[in-house]
């Protein structure tokens, strides 16, 4: 009876941190998500100094707060969940686990500046808690236009970098350290500046020649920034046109028709139409579930 | 009979003030869009201190004037409208309420600076009287496509702002306070800049460490811009396919029309037009079901 | 006989002048673009100081030259086509002829320094030689497509503007007159170069409010310069596809028909098949020219 | 036999230098994409002064070392190739060929520093070891969408640069010289920073006309920033729509056939699949013409 007990607590508990569908779990997500907001807009005061001088133990006290609040959440997430090991080992399980330790690792590292960059990684917690990639993902139109782009993408960007490694190189050479163009990586970051179209101009050139290579690099620019943007918007055009056109029009012109996995018991003919009685190849009598 | 009369007189005005198809209306209209661009430019002059020295009392007696001209529209809205209090109530009932009071409100707030920022919303009336909205609106498909894209850019952009405070976070390590990246807050605005590709330059990496990870959040912010340009372009695409197969315009340029199988009983002809009652070929009286 | 001899001098003047078909043609051409390319960058080179106090008799001369050639081409053009009027007063005849003048002008008006804007209209002339315009309106498609798009981008650009002068006042009153926001269309400037993510860096914010709205307005421009790519984008891809579909697939199922503007001595009616030999509303036999 | 023996031994270095299919092959292609790579990081620490001042011999021995590997991959290139002439005069026989002789000639041009650009086109081998042209090229959609967008993208960007000349002497005229703007080429280089949403902000008008022209300009950039991405995402997205639209992936996912118009004889069931022999409404063989 103990057990049933127990079994109904951790029932009830991971439906609470885990769903959102009972008022206890939405109540949950809501006071998580104000958590890891608080606990971000911490982080953004404790770095301007200015706050940080007034109110440092303020702050300090809260990000303990939350650091004793999350430290619960987890250990209560391994405790009512099935299979521990899987969550400890999920990418949403390492992030709740790295939005745990900064605070204790601050104990031990006194005064390592780097452990801000475990707390900013908080804010991923928050795709999970709005369950935002149900927007991307259920569809899955947008996730599928993007995977069919990524390669085509890749090398593309990849062949930017080429270009900026090359351009960068000729500015080098042409304007020279006098205008900030003092290395060659300064030169291809520069040039990566400029193809993004960002431009920055902590970094010009000043040389008529120089400006006449940028003019050229700026509109090759211009031209190539086309390609990625008309890639991605070509294949979700595609992800998202193909259901409607088949269902619709094509299935006149194309006569396209749902074909089952069932198997014909005497011939073994595969794919027959959803509603054949009998199998095309051999004429023998189908059986249906 | 008064009543009567005071009817009449209540329509004409009506015409007048919130239609544009009498000379009247459309004289209204123009008087109207002249005093609203009229007093955007008196604001904008009036914060160029050098002109505002010069011509003060020209710009304020202009302003007064202008906001008794609307002073008057205002109450002759309300008064000619059948159901005031709806009219007080909608947006664009508002918007010409706020164009109204900045000026009498300077009276009560002498010197209060942020009135200037009512006085601009007076733009916002622009909108009715050339009725941008039926250029968008309708057809309706860019309005959908946007409104289809909408929830899908909106999760996009978050991506954005997250990927901004977490690279703004590990840029403010990087680069530190001597080169402009002083707290995170500020580092976050520069990654905001960066990854737009709007590039101030006000604020920019300068360590060979920083700079490469701006490269890299350069690169990805080109490759990342492609996505919300696809998805709108992908729905505008879709929104318009859909309706516009048959269209008003192709319909009258390209002279598309629906023929129906009719079949002429004297000389067998076929592709008779929808609406016609006699053969086009032969000349005999079509049937119809 | 001196008239057919004077007749075949000027038709074959105008062949070598307007047409290109010929190697005399051809020679003309190619002299002409040499020309107008010449003098652009002579009026780039005339205004970089250190070029012209050396070479500005050789400058000059060159000038002088050029006019006189594009003095006789003007004069010819006039002469051997048939309605020289009309040749005048069309476009490329005003651009003919403005390409003529300034240096002429420059001795009326001494050291007008407005004129080189005129000789940079020169460069409108290289349209006509290259014919340009066929790469473009040959198929029509990107014409159409722009056709069909500068309505809606040119509400949407509208609605930019706005949105500048909006924001542009709040970033006044938020900023002030110590980083540049000195005053309202200064500020609108500054929006407008943040939206089209320009960002020239010349102003810049520098409260922490201000860098707020400022990024506010970066992520509202990343979002919404996805619209008119994505207009341009879909109407151009309705262009390219109209026309194979109409000629292919929808010519069965729409049963598309060729219109011509007959229209009926009997009914008046109108919009007959371009085959049709009797009117579908009547029965009455039409007449054909 | 020593020539069939020699025969061998060139067919097993052909093997390994011009393919990757056998384990030698890859670990040939794998060191050499090394070496290349290292041979860029070289030529960009070298021009990093402070760390060629401390491993100036470091550096100047390892580029030594890469030249000769590089150099005697040449000629085991030429060596096992069938015909050295069509090699040597190919495309990546030439990369090659520049590859190795850069340090060489740093013997007879001692202090040349425009050697470097040299070194950096080592980069365009690492497209051949990669093989990225597969990616791009295999299904030849993208390089499709591109060949046919070039044409139509060029004319547009010789627009953009006449309007950057016409724009820039305009500019040149309103700013004058103490603001930047101090010749003509220097303002079409502007304008072209301009146009392309680059910014750099170098120059960047002062004057209120200047910065009402800039206004024009920019709004100008951000509305044809939209053509040419529109034109590449259209070709695109036809390039890929034609063949995909009975492609390989669907075909297997949606399971779709053609079928065609037989009538079963039997009970007159339609809408057969192409290859069926008996009827799958009644088991009724099926008549073929």
């Amino acid at each position: 009876m103990k057990s049933e007990n127990k079994h109904n607590w951790r029932t009830k508990l991971h439906e609470i941190i885990y769903e959102a569908d009972t008022p206890a779990g939405k109540l949950f997500d809501v006071i998580l998500l104000i958590a890891i907001l608080a606990s971000i807009i911490l982080v953004m005061l404790e770095s301007v100094s200015s706050i940080d001088n007034k109110y440092h133990d303020l702050l300090n006290n809260s990000e303990w707060i939350i650091t004793v609040l999350f430290s619960i959440e987890y250990i209560l997430r391994i405790i009512t969940v099935n299979k521990p090991i899987k969550y400890i080992t999920s990418f949403y399980g390492i992030i709740d686990f790295l939005a745990t330790i900064p605070k204790y690792l601050s104990l031990i590292f006194v005064g390592t500046h780097a452990l801000v960059a475990l707390r900013a990684l908080r804010l991923l917690r928050v795709f999970r808690i709005l369950k935002l990639a149900r927007y991307l993902g259920a569809s899955n139109q947008l996730g599928n236009a993007i995977k069919a782009s990524k390669a085509k993408i890749s090398v593309f960007l990849f062949a930017v970098l080429i270009a900026s490694i090359i351009f960068g190189t000729i500015m080098y050479l042409v304007e020279g350290a006098e205008s900030g163009f003092t290395n060659i990586p300064k030169s291809v970051y520069w040039c990566i500046v400029t193809l993004t179209t960002v431009g920055f101009g902590d970094i010009a050139p000043v040389t008529p020649l120089g400006q006449f290579i940028a003019a050229i690099i700026m509109i090759m620019g211009y031209g190539i920034i086309a390609v990625p943007t008309g890639i991605v918007s070509a294949e979700y055009t595609k992800a998202t046109s193909t259901k409607e056109k088949i269902s619709d029009e094509e299935h006149e012109q194309l006569k396209t028709v749902v074909l089952n996995s069932q198997c014909c018991i005497n011939c073994l003919a595969e794919k027959h139409q959803d509603d054949a009685i009998y199998c095309h190849k051999c004429g023998c009598k189908l059986h249906h579930d």
